[in-house]
C-alpha cells in the first residue's frame, strides 16, 4: 500500500489543476524542510499559550498589519476560533442571535457554550439555491424580539461569496449591548487590495476569524483570531484559546502563518496586482457566456451588500445540469478540480497562488461546456431551512437527552436528537432540539426521494432519524 | 527583525543538542515539502471527519499495528483527544474520577464535559518531588466512596515516567461498570519493543490517548486516540472528535502520522534496538554518578508498576542545586536543552531520533556536573495539592460564577475561581470552585515567598486571586 505522503506528492505532480483551498496552490513554497524546524517551547522560542517572546512579537506585527488591537494565531483552523469567541462571549443560558448558514463548527461552539441560541435566516436565492446577505433590519428586527442578546454570529463572506454589510449591523448590535462575532473565514484576503471588499474588522466588529489558508499562502489549519474594543473578554477568550488549542502547538503552522504575513507586509498589494489583473480579465471572459452565468454579487435576490469577487461561482439557473454533473466534467474532461459543488452552482476558489495558466484553462473549458449545456430552469425553494424549527429544547441540553431512531416517516411531531444538513451547503436543516413540524418532514422525504444525501454530524444515512425519547 | 522561520532555522543549525520534543529530534526527516502535499478535502483524498477512503486505510492500519479496535488520528494534539474522550464519555453532572495529576487540558475536558470532578490523589515522593502512581486499591475506594462513577482518567506514563497498573485498575473500573480513558500521552512508543513498559490498550483501557510526537518520530501536534470494546460510545466519540478539531485537517500532519506508523510497522522492534542499546549504556553510566541521582522507578516512594527507562530523569535530592540550575548549565556550558527543569529534578526526553554523540554528550555532561554538584538535602512536602480540597462549586459551574479579585493573604475560607498551578510540574493546587483552606492559605503563601511562579490558566501573577463573589 502507498502511504499517504506518496499519494499526496503524486497528486502534486500529476495535471490536474486546483481551483480549491489552500491558497498557496501547492505553488508557493514558503519553506521546505518542516522536521527541522519543528521544535517545542524551550527557551527562546517562547509558548503560543503564554507567549512573551518571538511569538508574541508575531502575533503583534499581525495584529498591526490587519489593523487589530490583538491577534492571535490558531493552529487548529477557524474552527478553534469559533469555538473559542463563543464560548468566551456566552454564559450557559445567554442569547446568542446566530445566522443560520453558519459553518458546522459555530453549532458545536453554540453547544458547547449552553448558549440559547436564536437564528436569523437568511433569504435564499431561490434562482441559485444560494443564501443571502444577512440585513442589518434583520439583525435589528431579531434582537427586538428575542431579549436580551448577548451575541450576534454572522458568517461573512458567505462559502459563496456573499458579504453582509457588517458595519450597519455592527452598529445595531452595539447600540443594543451585544458583542458582534464575524467567521470571515474566507475572507483573509479582504482589505488587502482595493479589488476585494472591506474587512470586518475595519467595519467594526468585536471579534473576526480568518483563515489564512482558504485564499492566501498559508499552510492547511492556519487561521487567525482578531479581537478590538473592550466588549469580548479577552482573559476568557486566551482561557479558551488556551484550551482548544493543542498544548503542543505546531511550530511548522506558526511558521507558515508568520511566513504568510511577512510577505504580505513587505509587498503590500502590489502583491495582488497581478492576480487581481488575472481575476479581472477572467471574470469578463466569464460574464459573456450564454447559459452558464457567473455569479457577480449583483443578483437582486442576494441582497449583497459586497461580493467576494475572488470566488469564481457558475451557477446552473439556465441550464439542465446539476452542480455535480458540471464539476465532474471539469474534472474528467479538463483536469480542473473545483472546490465544491452544490445542486444549483459550482465553486472555484482562487488565490495569489493560481497562474495564468489555470485561470486560461478554467475560462476555456467555460466557454467550451457553455456550447454544450442543455438549457433548463430549475429551482430551490425547498433549499436551506428559511422556515424556522421551533426549538424546544436549547442544543447543549438536546444533544444529552436519551435518544431513539425513527424511520423518517413517523418523525412528524417528534424532537430531533441531532443534526440534519444537505452537505453542500452544510448548513443544518434541522439542530437537536428542534420540532419535525409535518412540513419539515414533507422537505426531508422530498430530498430523500430526488437522490440528496442526508448528512448528520452523526454520519446519518437518512433511513432513519434520532429523536429525543418522549 | 527575523521571521519565525528563520529563527528556527538558525536553531536546527547551531550546536545545541535537543533532549526534548519532539521525538524526530528534528534529524529524523519523513519527507520535505510541506507546501506541495498540504492538499484538502477533494475527491481521492477523503474525509477525516468521515473517512471511507485512503484515510480510512491509514487508520485501520494503525489500528492493527497498535492493537486497537479503532484508532483516530489527531492534528490538534493529544489535547483535543482528551477533550474528545470525556465529553463522550460524560454527560453533565456524571462523575468522573481524575487524577489530580492530570494534565491541565483534562480539567478543561472535564469543565466541558460538566463533569462532577472528584481526584484520586497519587502519593508524593517527597524526597524527589514527584508524583508516584496510583494504586488500584486507591481507585477502588474511591470508585466505592464516590458513588456512581462514570468515568476514570489517569495519566500513565507522566511526564516523569512513572507508570501506573492499568491492568489491575482496569480490571476494577469495569467491575464497577466504569470506563477506563488513559492519557497516555508519554508513551506512544510503550509495547513496541520489549524495553519499555506495557501499553495501555494491551492492559485493557477503553480509551488511549497517545502523542505521536513526543517520543516517536512524527510532526507536533499529532497524536492517536485507540478505542476498544463497547463500553464507549463511538458515535459520540466522533462526534465530538468532528467538534474539536480542524474543519480543515492538514494533510502535512496527517503524512506525519501515516509516515511515523509506517515506519515502524515495516522495521518493527528493531527499529528501537540501536536506541535501547544506547539507552542501556548511558543509563549504566549514570547509574554510577554519586551526587546527581538517576530516577530508575525502583525508588520504593514512586510505587511504579513500571517505568518508562526512555526518560532521563535527574534527582537532586543530595544536592543543594535547584533542577532550574542543573537545566542551565546544561545549557551554558554543554549546549544540552533537556525537557524541563522541576525544583527537584530535571528530565530528559530521549527517542529513537537521538544519536550515539548526542547521549555521549549527555553522560560526560553529568558526570563532569556530579563532581562539581555541592552536596545537600531537600523535601518537597508542600508540592503539589494531597491534601484533597472541598468540591463546593463543579468546576464548569465556578468558571462561569461572578468573581473579584483579593490579595492571596485574604482568601483563606473563599472559593476560587481559577486555576492555579506550579509549572512546572503543572498539576493544580487549587481549581475552580474549591474552597481554600488556612492550611493551603500558607502553603500559597510559603511559595510565593520562596519565589515559585504560581500560574493559572489566566497567568496569574500570583499578587492575588480570583475568588467567587459570595
Amino acid at each position: 500500500m502507498k502511504d499517504l505522503y506518496t499519494l499526496l506528492e503524486e497528486r502534486s505532480k500529476s495535471e490536474e489543476y486546483p481551483f480549491h483551498m489552500p491558497g498557496h496552490k501547492r505553488r508557493i513554497e514558503m519553506f521546505s524542510h518542516p522536521y527541522q524546524v519543528d521544535i517545542t517551547e524551550i527557551e527562546g522560542f517562547d509558548n503560543l499559550h503564554h507567549p512573551k517572546g518571538i511569538l508574541a512579537a508575531a502575533q503583534e506585527r499581525a495584529a498591526a498589519f490587519f489593523g487589530a488591537e490583538e491577534t492571535y494565531f490558531l493552529i487548529n483552523g477557524s474552527t478553534c476560533g469559533i469555538l473559542a469567541a463563543m464560548a468566551s462571549c456566552i454564559r450557559p443560558g445567554e442569547i446568542l442571535l446566530m445566522g443560520r448558514n453558519s459553518h458546522k463548527s459555530a453549532y458545536f461552539a453554540a453547544e458547547l457554550a449552553g448558549a440559547h441560541a436564536v437564528y436569523l435566516y437568511p433569504k435564499m436565492d431561490s434562482a441559485r439555491g444560494i443564501y443571502g446577505s444577512v440585513l442589518p433590519e434583520q439583525v435589528e428586527e431579531a434582537m427586538e424580539q428575542a431579549g436580551e442578546v448577548r451575541a450576534v454570529f454572522l458568517t461573512s463572506p458567505t462559502y459563496d461569496g456573499v458579504v453582509s454589510d457588517i458595519g450597519a449591523i455592527a452598529r445595531r448590535v452595539h447600540a443594543r449591548g451585544g458583542i458582534l462575532i464575524v467567521d470571515e473565514a474566507h475572507g483573509a484576503h479582504f482589505g488587502l487590495h482595493p479589488y476585494f471588499p472591506r474587512e470586518a474588522l475595519a467595519c467594526g466588529a468585536d471579534l473576526v476569524i480568518q483563515s489564512l489558508h482558504k485564499t492566501l499562502p498559508s499552510l492547511t489549519q492556519t487561521a487567525l483570531l482578531h479581537v478590538q474594543g473592550e466588549r469580548a473578554d479577552r482573559e476568557r477568550l486566551r482561557r479558551y484559546l488556551g484550551g482548544f488549542q493543542s498544548s503542543s502547538p505546531s511550530y511548522v503552522l506558526m511558521a507558515s502563518i508568520d511566513r504568510c504575513i511577512g510577505t504580505l507586509e513587505k509587498r503590500g498589494p502590489s502583491y495582488f496586482d497581478e492576480y487581481v489583473e488575472m481575476l479581472l480579465d477572467t471574470r469578463r471572459q466569464l460574464g459573456e457566456l450564454r447559459r452558464l452565468h457567473l455569479v457577480t454579487g449583483r443578483e437582486k435576490e442576494l441582497s449583497c451588500f459586497a461580493y467576494d469577487r475572488s470566488k469564481i461561482v457558475i451557477s446552473l439557473e439556465n441550464t439542465e445540469w446539476s452542480g455535480e454533473e458540471l464539476m465532474d466534467r471539469l474534472r474528467r474532461n479538463y483536469r480542473l478540480e473545483l472546490e465544491m459543488s452544490a445542486p444549483g452552482y459550482v465553486t472555484a476558489l482562487t488565490s495569489p497562488g493560481d497562474s495564468r495558466e489555470g485561470f486560461g484553462r478554467l475560462a476555456e473549458a467555460l466557454r467550451e461546456l457553455d456550447d454544450t449545456a442543455k438549457p433548463g430552469k430549475k429551482r430551490w425553494e425547498f433549499w436551506g431551512g428559511q422556515e424556522p424549527n421551533e426549538v424546544v429544547w436549547p442544543l447543549c441540553q438536546a444533544v444529552n437527552r436519551p435518544w431513539e431512531r425513527i424511520p423518517l416517516e413517523e418523525c412528524q411531531g417528534r424532537i430531533s436528537a441531532e443534526y440534519v444538513y444537505l452537505y453542500p451547503p452544510g448548513i443544518p436543516i434541522l439542530t437537536p432540539g428542534e420540532r419535525i413540524s409535518k412540513r419539515l418532514e414533507g422537505k426531508l422525504l422530498e430530498l430523500k426521494r430526488n437522490g440528496y444525501s442526508l448528512e448528520g454530524m452523526d454520519d446519518l444515512e437518512a433511513e432513519a432519524l434520532r429523536v429525543i425519547k418522549e
